[in-house]
């Protein structure tokens, strides 16, 4: 079974909105097995819309369309499917009570066009909507299914999860789709790539592999089409071991995990704690451990030594390293590891020292230079550079991933 | 004229990426004076690929199309823009060299299938990528133009602030259409929409006011369209003014800016220094602040003490008010203010304390309770007591801009 989404409005097409209803419709259609052949975006127009129906209808069997439902003018999407099903509206007394129920228990007053929302297409099934006024709606025309629903988010799921994707689940006998995640770190797509070769050349027939990079994780993603789910999921399990032993190490996690819950599990497991001594990161390494629920367990602080003083009286860096070497330097960022990691008390400490840019580089340390440090139980400290590019959130971002990926480096350690 | 955008990529389709591209591209255009027709997300299968861009071809006169230009096998775009164009890849030495380099930067080993992203259709006009391997190109058909760009969204944006959008002005005869936008905090839209409903009845014919509402900002967008720059200019500057006669100091920037951009400009101009003591917004504050180039002229550092024994041992926060009050309280973030002020020698300090959520909630203080404080000159201390919502991520971010509003409150005082 194949399937479109069709987004109706505006504000998608001028940028105001970002359309996360279609991801997460399309996630949900891939999980049930329904494969998605294109998601459109379109105006609040009633030549568009009658278009971008009869399009899909050729193409595909299934088509889930939002937005448009709202009870203001510029809402047409329940006049247009009137049209291109040739239907008229009747009015639903059942739903009507719900609509005034709704508005009373929010102390609303029900206006005129409120109670328009309970007048529905003759032709359609009805799909319940228990948290809004404006309800799903199922036509069937030609073998292809047309359900529209509202563009509130949170309103189209329910609709989903409670109406759609069981009834589709009923009425056709869809095939499986399974995906599986591997999360990496540290090494680039090309070379990857040529990492897996084998890999890729010997895996089972109808099972894909799609690379998906950012600048905090590559996504390694398996994909399989077929009847027998447990079957499917064993030989998906399989490859996910298998691609485990082509990596080793560099996978961190899997699915939508980050490296940060990654350094947190690992913490947790040992009963062990972090401290950051952060400055180019400027505190973003310690943003993104603390936006993992529980990070308190692990995570004791961070001194945001941005201002060279502030190395020097907290976190006690000589200053003669500081001038001898810079502030961007091995000596200087092992320093600050050392000592964040004493006046926490911390099993771990992480610091950075960097030019972020996009100025203050010079011949010997052009903008994106890191020194990155790591130090460990023991009392050792490993330090190493990178340079970066000259974008500076970006280099913001990389180092803080690079930051946390040889925190976990040292955590995989005996 | 009008545009299409097309996605291109699996991962739109089964959800595993929310499409944020689609919506920056529809803003850009839109604001240059394109009207933006539809978007469409396709996979990265040829014939899919050929049928989009020849649709789209029949209806507008330019398309923008993103992904599919990544180094490994799924990646089919180029490949099918030749077939579409008919035309062959040609190696561009002089973009070789720019590849080699970006890896060398690096640290990285070139591959062959890197050295393959220098290979371009012989008949496009390349559009440089100052940041990435892939190039855009442009290409002309049957009067429209097609722009392919990669899909990693800092690449694509600065192709087309870099190259895109200056070669359309310079192309086309664009209608002019400007925009001003004035950013306020602090505010909701539904009293400031009363507070302007004078403004908004006295705007000049055809200008149009927007409120684009978001956690860090309330963005209120002026518009107007017409032939003469000059005219519609000193229109919407006068309009600018009037709005700021409303409004006063809730305005805090135009534009682009940011909150953390309003309190650097403030303190710059009184060559005055902060520092923060965070803890439920776990290094958030300090981040938004760094992000901003030439803030270590004012911001001096940090502690995140997320641990309450970094609270006592590093910012001196008495055992008895942990005990008596609970870290989420008045008098322990006006300590955690006034200590970080003193131990960084700063004239201003800010300090959160609160509980991000999702757990840790009590009846008297539920998720989401926050005190902010700011420490200021002359001693004194204000804090605030905060109710935000039950979810981790919001709560940080707002709890982060009221800190950052409070104190460029403070800092307008005289």
């Amino acid at each position: 079974m194949t399937a479109e989404i069709i987004t109706i409005g505006d504000e998608l097409l001028i940028g105001q909105i970002v359309d996360t209803n279609s991801a997460w419709m399309g996630e949900q259609l891939s999980l049930t097995g329904i494969k998605v052949h294109q998601i459109s975006s379109i105006s609040d127009n009633e030549e568009h819309i009658l278009q971008a129906l009869s399009e899909a209808e050729k193409r595909v069997d299934l088509v889930l369309i939002t937005g448009g439902l709202g009870p203001t003018k510029d809402d047409i999407t329940k006049k247009t499917l009137c049209k291109y099903f040739d239907t008229n509206l009747v009015m639903h007394e059942d739903i009507l009570e719900k609509i005034k129920d709704f508005f009373d228990r929010r102390g609303f007053k029900m206006l005129e066009v409120n109670k328009q929302q309970a007048a529905l297409p003759e032709n359609c099934t009805i799909i319940p909507n228990p948290v809004g006024t404006a309800s799903g709606m199922w036509f069937e025309k030609n073998n292809t299914v047309f359900v529209s629903m509202p563009g509130i988010p949170h309103e189209m799921k329910r609709i989903m999860i409670d109406g759609v994707l069981p009834k589709l689940k009923k009425e056709f006998d869809l095939p499986v789709i399974i995906h599986r995640t591997v999360l990496t770190y540290g090494v680039i797509e090309s070379e990857l790539s040529d990492l897996l070769e084998d890999f890729e050349k010997n895996l089972p027939q109808g099972m894909k592999l799609a690379y998906l990079p950012s600048l905090e994780r590559l996504r390694l993603r398996l994909s399989i089409t077929g009847t027998n789910r447990t079957e499917l999921e064993k030989l998906l399990d399989e490859q996910v071991s298998n691609l485990k032993k082509y990596l080793g190490n560099k996978v961190f996690g899997y699915e939508d995990s980050s490296l940060q819950e990654a350094i947190g599990i690992l913490l947790k497991d040992k009963g062990q704690t972090v401290a950051i001594a952060e400055s180019c990161t400027g505190g973003n390494i310690a943003h993104l451990i603390t936006s993992i629920s529980g990070s308190s367990e692990y995570f004791k602080g961070s001194v945001i030594a941005y201002d060279n003083s502030i190395k020097q009286t907290v976190l006690k860096v000589s200053e003669q390293n500081l001038i001898k070497h810079g502030a961007v330097s091995k000596e200087v960022v092992e320093q600050m590891a050392l000592s964040v990691q004493k006046l926490m008390k911390t099993d771990f400490a992480i610091a950075t020292s960097g030019i972020a840019g996009p100025t203050g580089g010079t011949g010997e340390k052009p903008v994106g230079t890191t020194w990155i440090a790591v130090a460990v139980p023991s009392g050792e400290v490993f330090a190493k550079k990178y340079v970066f590019g000259t974008q500076r959130s970006q280099n913001i971002r990389r180092a803080s991933a690079v930051a946390l990926n040889n925190l976990r480096k040292r955590l995989l350690e005996k």
